[in-house]
């Protein structure tokens, strides 16, 4: 079997507000480490067009874009490595969401979570159904499918919340493939099941809701003060505390080693003063902080230069967008004239020219794939996996291993035609 | 006063199918006269983003796109005239689409003709509402709206069915101006009241949903068989034949002169055969399509040419578009991260920099106009206007003339502040 190649891996991050230490520890830090995995292509942008959406005031667009861009950079994501870029940067994005719309039927989007819940509030609030609801807000999950399929990523990792949109991206491929040819990939969605959250400084979740965060790069007399503001119990100096629902502990495990925390639980429970407590979590976060704060304080003070990473970004973003918008643009028929001197005999359509896998669900929630001749004939149909990823699996078996993998399979696939037939069928994807 | 500027003419011509004498009269010929009348700035489009929404054959769109600009070529449109580009050349017109998106209510598509009409013809057969409606046919209107938005035309002229889309595209611009600042001038729909309609093979209106049509290039050969196939009466040689409902007549009015005309009409008052009188049809209609029938050909059978012309139109469009989709980007916050070093302090928002009129539709129907100046403060307030052009028509004598003109105006427009403010705010536009 053929080794895996990289995995390709899409990010997109809303430029809004300044990320607090939740952001850093829930998101920032891990994505970064992440993107330094073997065998992992990370691209991540600066969702500014989806930003447009909400907010229509465009100096904090653009300070937003600065100050999140900084801010990944300085925490460690390496624009050498990973391709870090501004949505708006990449004409090709907007114009495939038009391609998309055109595949995309109006019901999908009827059906999005985040448009039925402004419908749902309206109507509760006795208002028209639609009120305040604008095209960019009904139309977001084509251009976030845009976003994934222009870079045929393979994997997004997405809160729960978000699931349904990596699914529609993957119902807009399917879509597209099937009439076009194949030319996307279809993404799945990685939910990260153990997102760390943080308390903040009333012990609640930190959240710019409760108005209870700390700025990732407060300066460090601002950190050290709001440290000390943290909500604590009345227990005295000498008194143990506890290590559970102990906010300054568990922030400082967020931070610290496991020898420091267990360090820290132990000098805790012989009863440390809070404020004592409290000033060795602030030199602890410092520790980590400090270096990130003085490189996007750099950043800051030198907005030109993060302009520059992002048009280096956005150049190796294009690299890989322009190629496949022109395929897309020659698929949907948008093709210079000068080819049909070329070629003066119309060519037939792209998608009956080879087999073709289709991978879709059915109603009963599960995920399916069948595998077609050029001529349309069905030659395997699989029954309903539990995860699309089972499904896809099962595809790169099939292309990989060819008929030898079918009596594996026989379980999940039924055989329509003979075996020589789907052997020729499968050689032709494997070749292609 | 200032005389007054040229006045921009924008025209969408969908590639589909081939044109046909129908055609030929009541648009292309017309059209293609008003792109040479002086004081006119004509830019016509090949609107191949739209026959997207309905067709579904990539080599069909290639072909009609050749096609149908080979035929307006060849029916005299000038290039280096007008400017004549495919719109699917211009990246500005998607990425101006989606901006237009974060500014349209949903409500408003909600009520578009077309897209009720697909409502309506689902709930009559029982179907889901919006079976078989794409966001590429429901978004329809925001496409066309950045179509004409892109290149600030004032005038566009449609059929009746299309005049609500030119509406939606003045809310649209009226709604962007109003939150960013005076980008885009109102549109305004022309309709032609006396369209030219030819009847067909059978005596019908020419249209292709009867399969009455005689395609425009049509071969001279096939062009006399056609023409000999036009169904008469049964009236003898020698008998004379009225000009009223007779086909052969009404089809040579639409090609001969007032004089030939008069002349046709007594031969057949006094009996001309009706082969006769179709013959001299035949000749008369070929000789004025002759010469563009060869032009065709020429441009037929030389695609990479046509390709040429439309990359010339699409380089004179793009002049037009890039600078203006710049300062669009400006105007919502998608700006250089570059400009932050150059003016360190946060800029106000553009759009209360300066006086503003506003033009809008009230409830009743009517349309208004007034006057705030650099810090909102209502200067003028317009009466309601019968139409959008009275309006700005008012508006364009108070920018020519200043406060002079408000004493003439009196019936029309109140004065909210004293002289030296009014005129002060309308300096401030006039030398803007």
């Amino acid at each position: 079997m053929p080794t895996p190649a990289t995995v390709r891996v899409l990010t997109g991050i809303k430029p809004s507000g300044t990320p607090h230490l939740g952001n850093y520890v829930g998101a920032i830090r891990p994505t970064v480490r992440a993107s330094r995995e073997p065998g992992i292509e990370s691209f991540l942008f600066l969702a500014d067009y989806h930003a447009l959406i909400s907010t229509h005031d465009p100096v904090r667009v653009q300070r937003s874009t600065l100050d999140i861009a900084a801010t990944w950079i300085a925490c460690g994501l390496d624009p050498e490595r990973v391709t870090f870029y501004r949505q708006s940067d990449i004409p090709e994005i907007p114009e495939l969401t038009w391609l998309l719309s055109c595949v995309c039927g109006k019901g999908l989007l009827n059906r999005a979570h985040a448009y039925k819940a402004a419908v749902d509030k309206n109507l509760a609030d006795g208002r028209d159904p639609d009120d305040g609801v604008t095209m960019g807000l009904f139309m977001y999950p084509v251009l976030m499918a845009a976003d994934i399929l222009m870079f045929n990523a393979h994997r997004v990792p997405v809160g729960r919340d978000q699931i349904q949109h990596v699914e529609m991206a993957r119902d807009l491929a399917a879509s597209f493939n099937h009439r076009y040819g194949e030319h996307f990939t279809l993404p799945e969605a990685i939910i990260d099941e153990q997102v760390a959250t943080l308390p903040g400084l009333d012990g609640r979740k930190m959240s710019k809701s409760y108005d209870n965060v700390i700025p990732l790069f407060a300066p460090r007399e601002q950190l050290r003060r709001l440290i000390m503001g943290i909500v604590t119990d009345s227990r005295a100096p000498g008194e143990p505390k506890p290590t559970e629902g102990n906010a300054v502990f568990q922030l400082y495990q967020a931070f610290a080693s496991a020898d420091e925390t267990a360090q820290f639980a132990r000098d805790l429970a012989a009863g440390i003063a809070w404020s004592e407590a409290k000033q060795r979590l602030f030199e602890r976060i410092d520790r980590e902080i400090a270096p990130l704060r003085a490189t996007y304080d750099d950043l800051m003070a030198d907005p030109a230069r993060v302009e520059a990473m992002l048009q280096a970004g956005a150049a190796k973003a294009r690299a890989v967008a322009t190629p496949l918008a022109q395929r897309l643009r020659r698929a949907v028929g948008l093709r210079s004239l000068a080819d049909l001197a070329a070629a003066p005999t119309p060519e037939p359509a792209a998608k009956a020219a080879r087999p073709v896998f289709k991978q879709y669900r059915e109603a009963d929630g599960r995920f399916y794939f069948k595998l077609t001749d050029a001529k349309g004939h069905l030659l395997l149909q699989s029954t309903g996996f539990e995860s699309p990823r089972q499904a896809g699996q099962a595809v790169a078996r099939l292309k990989a291993e060819g008929w030898a993998a079918c009596p594996d399979l026989h379980a999940q696939v039924t055989v329509h035609a003979d075996a020589e037939h789907v052997e020729a069928a499968l050689a032709l994807l494997r070749d292609a």
